[in-house]
């Protein structure tokens, strides 16, 4: 495990073939290896491949993520990350987000589809997320949702812009440039980059672990 | 009158004598004339000349306008716009708005700088401003107290991007990104183009006059 | 009916089963909801879910719009909006316009096609329109027409980049560009935006309403 | 002179004396030679060495642009080429077409700021230049005057965007973007290029003169 | 026939029947009409349909363009329309201008795949142009022939970027950056609009017949 | 304190007399102040304000901040800050993220301009830097020292594109784009944003100390 | 052979039969000719035209090259060049690259994939590529590679941007960005031009020969 | 000597005493140092800093370079290097790779404004490099010269686009698109980056020398 991040194979592009085999050796020697934008044909080989070699598999659909392992779920420590989304259509790219934080070992707690419908929906969520360590918001179109989360809460918040919209920047462009601008305090990945988020998000809640 | 806005000379970038020349025939012809960005020498000689014309002046500073006419205040009627800024850098151009909605017969109410403090100064901002038929809100760096605004209030709210900000997309284009990308309802206009929001919204509350 | 606005639903990119669901919920809630960007098929499949919960159902296919309610056609106002397109490439964003402000209780007149074909048939067109509260004018490729209109009412003009043309901006960058730019009065929404111009549209031609 | 245009120097960033040099060098070889982008000190300087040299030169300020020859006016023809403009800020870029487009032996007949004041102003113009063989037209902010006016002749019609305008596109982009997507038939050169145009221009009205 | 140009329908985006019923009209009104960017199909029922009107067609299936018309090829004048194209891949769009120029009388010759393979296919390819009145000069990926061609002849050249090439500016754009940045005189149509180089060359071709 | 983070007012582009009045008002309610990109002439009005209204006052030359507070120092916790620059020109931008993290509670290690020499250099300052709870590392042109950094850590890393450079994306553009597509895991702030990388990063160290 | 380059036909787009009788007729002439971007469906039709010619073929799939010839391999000089790749997605560009300079009579090295694993696969792969007169690196994503390479060796390096990447420049754009603003001393080619690369770096490496 | 590239210090933005310290230290552990982009000012301080510290020094006033050494002149061996420009414009960006390739041990053969005065300069100019191992080719605008000279040499070519030009594209990124997209074989810089093309063209004309 390289920086405390598991190994990670980007599944897209790849050959089911290719795939299955660097998941296995991967597996062998880390003892646990994931791939992300997994198709559901590639992860239908990915866990026949698994079964036979005797290693333990999970598949979340929605995140499009394969985890292979020897040993089952990862050691948990105290570290939650919280993971909100503005509307559904950004619901893919937090999933993501919530499954890499888990492999890391943190509690992840989920409010999604609680920026479309107004501050009435925000404020219940926040309560139910009280106690995590740090926020991964996703948001596409204006992506304004992590700014508000960010004057909110006194804990570091990430933005991701998702890739929803249309017409000029509306490929998730109009949502990174308004988080990048934003007067809050927020920091920004790339755009549909889940992964990124949620794993700098484990590494910032593994220091309430630690400490 | 050319569709009810009245006639306006950009004068930034003219000399102070061809400036002066355009402003008197123009007020001879249709009683009443606007110059913009007018800088404050540009100003001084062309209240001077009036002066002497026997025209009536009135110069605005932080809106660099400056207005020629006959007969002093154009007639008022019962429309009412709204400008709000969200910091104060967005003032000078929430003031040329002001100016011309003033131009055109409105009542303009202002609240400005109630964005970056947050909510807690735009709630109070808005009862103030109750009332009003349209609203025109300045806003730059992301730009999202627009979307905010007609999130809170049945009128049609006009968003104007403004050229603060740095970095990527920081002069102004993050701000009108995120307001043509809003899910809420409202409409745009160029960077820094008070002048058009101020004589739309005029158009919109001379409606409120006619029914 | 959040700030006089319906609910409406973007049905592109959702699951039919789930776009069913959701119109379903909002109905009865709010007694009336929009679904835009509907395919043919989910719209079937709205329409028979809406005939078993004894829901009406309104399905407009050129604007791809399906409208459920509890109680028929919205309350009619005064208000009277004016949609024109430039081209015919331009109308099935302009239908969208249409739909919802006349869900949101405004007449509509439109006049389509009448920029290409050059003056002759805009003028009959504009003398049609007239008693229009507000103009929504649809335009790809250089997108002038919205200037034009401006320059031959004293009533708003709001101007709807559409995304036909081809080559440098083809995808409507160039007509959203022109249109910010323009030297006539006229505010903009986002490229192929229908849906917002004609919200905000109605907005407006309530003014005419309520005074 | 290489395919009948005149040796041209682009002033602009060139050491006087180097600029001087140049200019006496090349009217030595080809009995006469421009220069664009001029500055005042600059030309004062050219005019002074012409006068001891005994060469004639020709200072048009507007334009920018100083000529140098043994013998005077170039040998006139029957080609003749319209200069429009749109607004004032244009003109300098007009300018510097008709000072070349002249320089190549064609009449030049020009209609400026023809384009904001609206369509009273520019019939009549159009009439006045009746019998111009091309049309070059030069607009800056949505640059759409090209358009029209090739909607209104029979005669080939070049578009010079030009570099007014602020915010979005603001620097002759949004006009260049307006005059390729334009629907009416028009050529388009570079922002601000007006001597492109005009050259160009002059060759069309050459056909005239030899057939 | 408007500004001395056939009525053109864009039949890309139309229905078959719809474009079928336009083009009868037009030429039922104006004799002639044609149709540009039609597929196969479209253009066979426009053809089906011609031969029951008893209408001439013309269907150029390189140029994807289809003409009706009542009486036949147009009347030829005296001018002489060059169109050459750099590569292969940019003749469907140098054949759209031949189609258009003759269309409005011109005689064409063509010089097509004259730039990649070098100067020497270039120079005979001159020679067998010469006596044209005007070049239109069609140029992907980096697009330099048109300003080649143009320093070689004293006619006006028109430049017309294709959309061919990959990575940065691939997409045609990197041909019109450098036609626009040219330092020869050349006017620039938008990437692959053949049709608008066709026809503007046809106007210039049409001043040496009358003069 | 909003969110922990301490009252920051932009001093570029403000009046002296406005941001003395702020600071002094914003101190007087929050005890501590800070205002960023504050030039010599406003730290000199600031400081001598701030001396006769008996408040402390830091300024932080190169990192171009001044702190106004009543009790001096903020109370230190056990958080770490680690602060790294790839060349000099990066350290004005680094400076203002050490100070805001500083004014936060936090101690803040540096090492600058360890980037350019090569890896020679960086290995010893990362063994400097050891036991920091999150990295802030500024870095311009290319902008590859972060995931350089983030490939030899295990703690969260927070990349700072400055705009340095010079041609294609030379203002920090080429940076941020480098940052955002690294396969190593950061995040990103605005381009030149120290403030916000530094009161992020604060947030992040603070979690060491309350666990 | 122009310029020491083989005849390179570009197969993408092209009709297989057009490409079959390119490639003869080239080979007929030159000796040699090869095709880039072809089809698996190309490449068979091609060798089998090859094989009733007489003439002998090479295909390469991952590079989607095919070479025709009347006597085989190239003549073999001293030239040595080396390709490494960041990641596995690089491998097509690179092959292309490897392929054409075996082509021009190089001896090749490869090193694929030593990039994302980390500095301790690319030390070994460097010391495997010692005595390479030339490295051409080829990288997607954030395309730091080439200028770590340029930093260890002292042979001219040739970077190449693969479009590998998703999300803000994820096209190329942000590897081509940073290649140019790199600091260390490298040169580059289009995003994925492996042929451009392959064939500049043989003319490196011919170098070496000669002397 | 990094690479076989010498210590290289930006002088542009670094205050006069930093950078005369910066190079005295270097040129004392090194025996050689150069800084680029110098002003008058800076150049003076350092030769008198030289002269005093018994050091010798080598200002380029149009290349902006000054070199400080211990030994004088570097070693020089056979390779050489051909340097060219399209313009006058282009001289101070080739200059600057003038001189680093002498400082790098090469011969540098110059020919200087032989693009836009057409071939019939051309030609010349390359029979007097004949015998060049490399050739770095300046030019501005639409930047096609080094396609052309890439095209009749069969040496390696690495353009250097340069921020001249005015309009659309016009701060050389008309001339970098146009250079990656060449047809031609040949590799690019940034947009000014003289000291790169001549740094990397010393390595490859090096290889001339060992052999
Ligand atoms: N065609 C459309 N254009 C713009 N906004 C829309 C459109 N359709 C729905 N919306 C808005 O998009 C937001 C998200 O919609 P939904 O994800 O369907 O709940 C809501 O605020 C809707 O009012
Ligand atoms: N250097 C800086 N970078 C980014 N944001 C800042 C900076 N300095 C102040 N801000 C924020 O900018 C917003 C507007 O500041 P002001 O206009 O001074 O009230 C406030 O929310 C500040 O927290
Ligand atoms: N993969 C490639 N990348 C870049 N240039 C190519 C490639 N394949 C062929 N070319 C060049 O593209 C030009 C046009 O190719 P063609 O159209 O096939 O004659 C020729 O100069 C070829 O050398
Ligand atoms: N004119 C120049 N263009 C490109 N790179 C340069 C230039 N001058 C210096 N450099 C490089 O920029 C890097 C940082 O320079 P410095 O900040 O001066 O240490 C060094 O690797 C130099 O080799
Ligand atoms: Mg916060
Ligand atoms: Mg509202
Ligand atoms: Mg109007
Ligand atoms: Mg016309
Ligand atoms: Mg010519
Ligand atoms: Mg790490
Ligand atoms: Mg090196
Ligand atoms: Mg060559």
């Amino acid at each position: 495990m390289r920086c405390g991040i598991p190994e990670v194979v980007l599944a897209e592009g790849k050959e089911t073939d290719d795939l299955v085999a660097i998941m296995l050796r991967h597996t062998e020697v880390a003892g646990r290896c994931l791939a992300t934008r997994v198709s559901p044909a590639q992860a239908a080989a990915v866990e026949a491949a698994a079964g036979k070699a005797g290693l333990l598999s999970r598949h979340e659909e929605r995140a499009k993520i394969i985890v292979l392992s020897k040993g089952g779920a990862p050691e948990k420590h105290e570290g939650v990350v919280a993971v909100l989304t503005a509307g559904t259509a950004d619901i893919r790219v937090a999933e993501e987000a919530r499954v890499i934080a888990e492999e890391m070992g943190c509690t992840v707690k989920t409010a999604y589809d609680v920026g479309a419908a107004g501050v009435h929906r925000l404020f219940p969520a926040l309560q139910d997320l009280a106690g995590a360590h740090v926020y991964v918001v996703a948001a596409g179109r204006e992506g304004t949702l992590p700014a508000v989360v960010a004057g909110l809460v006194d804990k570091p918040v990430i933005g991701v812009p998702v890739s929803t919209g249309y017409g000029y920047m509306g490929g998730g462009e109009a949502a990174l440039a308004s988080m990048l601008q934003s007067c809050s305090v927020l920091t920004v990945v790339n755009i549909d980059a889940g992964f990124v988020a949620g794993a700098h998000a484990a590494q910032i809640a593994a220091l309430a672990r630690r400490a």
